[in-house]
């Protein structure tokens, strides 16, 4: 890895320039935050399973026509992506009730949310990352009014993909969180990354194998992600 | 007033049952609260005050082809309305970003609204009243898509007529809180109340004439009330 400043330094991943106008180089940390920011850690390993995880899924996306920002893996902490124009919004898919959405509606931690739904969060860490409903999204001009349904029907299609592999590996796909971008030509385009960092992972048992082991401290977190590598089929020496 | 138990007691007003089982009587509370019943105080002539305007603008949107819960103000506290199966949402309409708006979206304090925007809240004190996306409106069955899509219709009807009025009186409606039933025969009919304690009214100079006054301790609750009614051509004794 090289020293290049970067463009932009995020709480768990770098972005540097790439070899033209046209890429970048999106660098994994080992750092872990919670509730925004407040709560940080250094776990070794986390960046090279989250590069590992993340490339796997984009590639998966692409061989189901979904368009992602993966080019590739040059190594083990970096993934050479596509330059977007990001859009200022979390899309978060749920499949199940947990964490804020049974705040939200009372209802019971584990109810099934059919069908799934796609809310979107206002990227902001100084707003406290707010939920957005449609007329936010509109009246802040985040997103037109297609490219918000398009956000969400392709939060939809990834939700189906990533579910499917999900379950091929016994695990639940509980959340998850998706960035999106503009590519040169105007498409929409998924950045980002997809890990156990951006998604909530339950095994069968309801055990969770993701960031809330570190948020509410429920074990060890490099063991849990590198569980999580291995039922997918992805090999990494951490 | 009679002591009949009321059938449900809000925290700014009582339900009691009506001389029938389609109607019922709306008790108007002097009491005031905020921040979810954090804070409370008592003011004398609110109830009076509050009946008075709702009374007016019910009337007026009754004329105007919306249809209301409401029949009659038979004294200065009660108001008999239609009995009404409640929809658990609060219904907001927004002209101009103040409150919890200017905090969700980074937009300053007084921006215009344009067009106009319809939120909605799960009316649930244990959960503080939480925003909800259609996408929650719809998992958690509080309306179906064809109930929400008339509940923003009827908001926005409601907004057009209320401004209008206000703009008479040389004020501005900021935002405003609905709430809405089912009668027996299905319809979608307006409830609750429409008063200071549930608009936010600004004058030309941007000064507080609302509940805001109570929230934010900024002068004398019943001057700003009657000042209101007073604009409003609501002849009132408190």
């Amino acid at each position: 890895m090289n020293d290049v400043i970067p463009e932009y330094e995020g709480k768990a991943k770098q972005m540097l320039a790439g070899v033209d106008a046209s890429q970048m180089v999106q660098r994994f940390k080992n750092s872990a935050t919670a509730f925004n920011g407040v709560k940080k850690a250094e776990f070794e390993g986390k960046g090279i399973l989250n590069n590992a995880i993340s490339s796997l899924f984009f590639e998966l996306l692409e061989s189901k026509g979904v368009r992602t920002h993966f080019i590739e893996r040059p190594n083990d902490r970096d993934m050479v992506v596509r330059r977007l124009k990001m859009i200022p919004l979390e899309v978060v898919v749920r499949n199940v009730v947990t964490g804020s959405l049974a705040k939200r509606t009372g209802l019971a931690e584990g109810t099934l949310v059919e069908p799934p739904i796609v809310e979107t969060y206002f990227k902001n860490d100084a707003l406290g990352d707010p939920i957005l409903c449609d007329c936010h999204v509109l009246m802040m001009k985040a997103a037109t009014a297609a490219e918000l349904a398009e956000l969400k029907r392709l939060g939809l299609q990834v939700n189906a993909i990533l579910r499917t592999a999900f379950e091929a590996a016994k695990l639940r796909l509980v959340d998850f969180k998706l960035e999106f971008g503009f590519d040169p030509t105007g498409a929409i385009v998924l950045g980002d990354e997809i890990s156990p960092d951006t998604c909530r992972i339950w095994d069968q048992d309801g055990r969770k194998l993701d960031k809330d082991v570190f948020r509410q401290d429920l074990g060890d977190l490099i063991e849990v992600y590198e569980e999580v590598a291995q039922r997918l089929g992805v090999k990494v020496n951490v």
